[in-house]
């Protein structure tokens, strides 16, 4: 007999069917036993009575979370949680979880609140259908991104993480033994996803890991996480970059709440809000403004700091009713040496930050593609030019006018599910203190 | 003016349009001056005279591979490449490239023949257009398996790359100064997919990097690359994984004939075959009785050889027609010890690979997933347990039976596109020698 995932399982009332999954709950009530079972795709309860004395002897030996296969009839009960219910025939233990679970694998508001224990014996915690929902709402993200990027002519790359020499600049490296000599890990594929420019592929995309040695222990921060990664050619600004970036956000949010708004309004209680196009947007001179007649400290020159990015985006909250905000104009203080100057003011990069109720999901730039002022910007910098010269000669041989932006999908998905801590939308976190499991 | 691909101009012949791409060839002819633009989509001629002064002096101080943007007329012409050309009104350099290029940028057949050469300008490399398809392919490749799994209600997960301890096997892992302490990277997302089993996802796939320390030099081998990874719950053996990846294959391989098919034929001379389902199957066994029968000596006890690999492909693609074999059954000297054993035969697994014309492009088994008898199968193979006990737990408090494969997506593009060097499908290949660019 085929299995029956559990949401199927109302359309087939009245017949003999197999369903399999994690044992959740289990009720005694003398001589009848009610156990709750959890599959992938919901829960649904299970009566165990005398009349199946096998099935109710292996009822008995069952610990919470162990795993199950159970046949029986499937009837509409409407005393049961969902109005279903199946009444065990026969039940065979696929695997008996040992007994006194770590932390409990129970509904949201019950759990165990420590978080360092919760990442210690983290697939239980992901048990919890609102931490798989987390997992299902990336799968369809990740998708959404993707059809959008492939409907509109990218192609995909997979850069190397292994790289030569530290290079954007040492700080936050990992180095690696790499046989007689070091390598480091890429920060980004930033210099890589620009080769695709100077390779004429136009438009692309990557999806993948980005690793920062990162010392702090903040909630937004992590050694080592997912980037979704752009790069697109003969634009005429960073302008051309942001309207790509902001077309690519809505499609998915639009996807992502059709789908699943109504379980993340049920388990989060935010309602998830397609924003609208244009974004907003302000320049740094602007932001920097606003802020001062918000009466907000100037905390960080030419940038602005988690306060003024919550604050600014508030304010535009309220002035637009957007949750979106593209922050535009960094100075080149604060930016790296490959983003483009202003015509009009060479002291501004054509540059942007994307700020989503007040967390800054995404940066990006139009890049500087003329080879000669990109060295120039590079010393002006105090960059030695040998680490980076295999960069530098991307741009020597023809190379259309590019930009893009890095976003974190991690940071978005804080957002989808309004969670402060990076760590409750991560697979498996990865921290200073933190490699296992 | 917005820009029109080169695939597009057909439509818009009599008018007035706009093109940008790279100077792919320049030809003189006394006061006329013929060029070819090629962009993304295609190449298209362009013709420069008198008529248009200030067009002529800019293509006379134009280097091949220069990046330009032409705004002219465009006409039916039976004498161009293609029957269309443009007549240049305006030329403008958007990105002058140095005189002399490092390899030439050409039409198949005439390249630099100097492998090493040409991944050292990589970038230059893949501007030809029979390079730039592999990743065209890839990106549709990529994105036919991936709409498989999510059809399929599989759950994307992006597993940690680093990881605490030398898991699997302390032979070919690379180390990496983690702050006070070392990580290593992970060489497959083996552990943390099968995480996913026990966090009860049911059915995950990843795609991302893998990293190994091999010290080869062969054509297959790269010390990171990408890997494409399932895996899958409350399946009945192996039979059942490869009943998903055969179709999951087919499903890419059929997209990609259907897109792409021509453009392969032409530039690659490989008529790409849609591989019918079921796949064809031999035990190990079996396999080397039919080696054995064709003379070809036992060159590896209980595997098979590259050599043997090719052989029993031929074969089979003789007897069957079919360009796919699984080979199953493996002794459990040769597998790992998370590979669940026969019922029938202990010392055999369940677990098989899968040859694609003599190469193999994947390997997947069903896995042991009671804790008792993985506890003792790590023991048998000699293993500490102290560095894996965090993998150990993921099976003691309930874990569905399961099973998986991991696939090489440029051993898939090697035989997609019939090249014998995984150095030509890679978009940037790392070795031992090779960090750069």
């Amino acid at each position: 007999m085929k299995r029956t995932l559990i949401e199927k399982i109302k359309e087939r009332t009245g017949q003999q069917i197999k369903i399999a999954g994690f044992v959740h709950t289990i009720r005694d009530q003398g001589s009848i036993k009610f156990l709750i079972i959890r599959d992938i795709s919901g829960t649904l309860q299970v009566v165990v009575t005398k009349t199946s004395p096998e099935a109710l002897k292996v009822a008995k030996s069952l610990s919470l979370e162990s795993v199950v296969e159970i046949v029986g009839l499937a009837k509409t009960e409407k005393q049961a949680p969902g109005g279903i219910e199946i009444t065990a025939e026969k039940i065979s233990i696929l695997s008996l979880a040992s007994p006194g679970l770590p932390i409990p694998v129970v509904e949201k508001g019950v759990e165990e609140t420590d978080l360092q224990k919760r990442l210690d014996w983290r697939w239980l915690d992901l048990r919890k259908p609102e931490k798989t929902l987390v997992f299902k709402v990336w799968t369809l993200m990740e998708q959404s991104f993707r059809e959008y990027w492939t409907q509109n002519g990218y192609i995909e790359i997979h850069s190397p993480k292994f790289m030569s020499t530290p290079s954007e600049s040492g700080a936050e490296l990992f180095e690696v033994k790499y046989f007689d000599r070091k390598a480091y890990l890429a920060q980004s594929p930033q210099f890589y996803k620009q080769m695709g420019m100077a390779s004429g592929f136009e438009r692309v995309f990557e999806v993948g890991p980005v690793f920062r040695a990162n010392p702090s222990f903040t909630s937004r921060h992590d050694t080592e996480f997912t980037g979704y990664d752009t790069e697109i050619s003969f634009i005429e600004s960073h302008q051309d970059v942001m309207a790509e970036e902001q077309k690519a956000i809505r499609y998915a949010l639009e996807r992502i709440k059709e789908k699943f708004g109504k379980e993340i309004s049920a388990l989060y209680g935010r309602d998830l809000i397609v924003p609208k196009l244009p974004f907003p947007q302000v320049t740094m001179k602007q932001a920097k403004e606003i802020l001062a007649k918000l009466g907000v400290p100037n905390e960080k020159e030419g940038d602005l700091s988690p306060k003024e990015e919550r604050k600014l985006s508030d304010y535009i909250q309220k002035k637009e009713g957007h949750e979106f905000v593209f922050v535009t104009e960094y100075p080149i203080e604060v930016r790296p040496f490959y983003h483009m100057r202003l015509e009009s003011n060479p002291k501004l990069t054509k540059s942007f930050d994307l700020l989503w109720n007040g967390l800054e999901i995404t940066t990006g730039a139009q890049r500087e593609h003329r080879y000669d002022v990109l060295v120039a910007q590079a010393k002006e910098k105090g960059l030695k030019l040998k680490p980076i010269q295999f960069y530098l000669n991307f741009f020597k041989y023809g190379c259309p006018p590019h930009g893009g932006f890095g976003l974190g999908p991690s940071r978005m998905l804080m957002k989808i599910f309004n969670v402060g801590n990076v760590r409750e939308v991560t697979y498996l976190y990865r921290g200073v203190k933190r490699l296992e499991p």
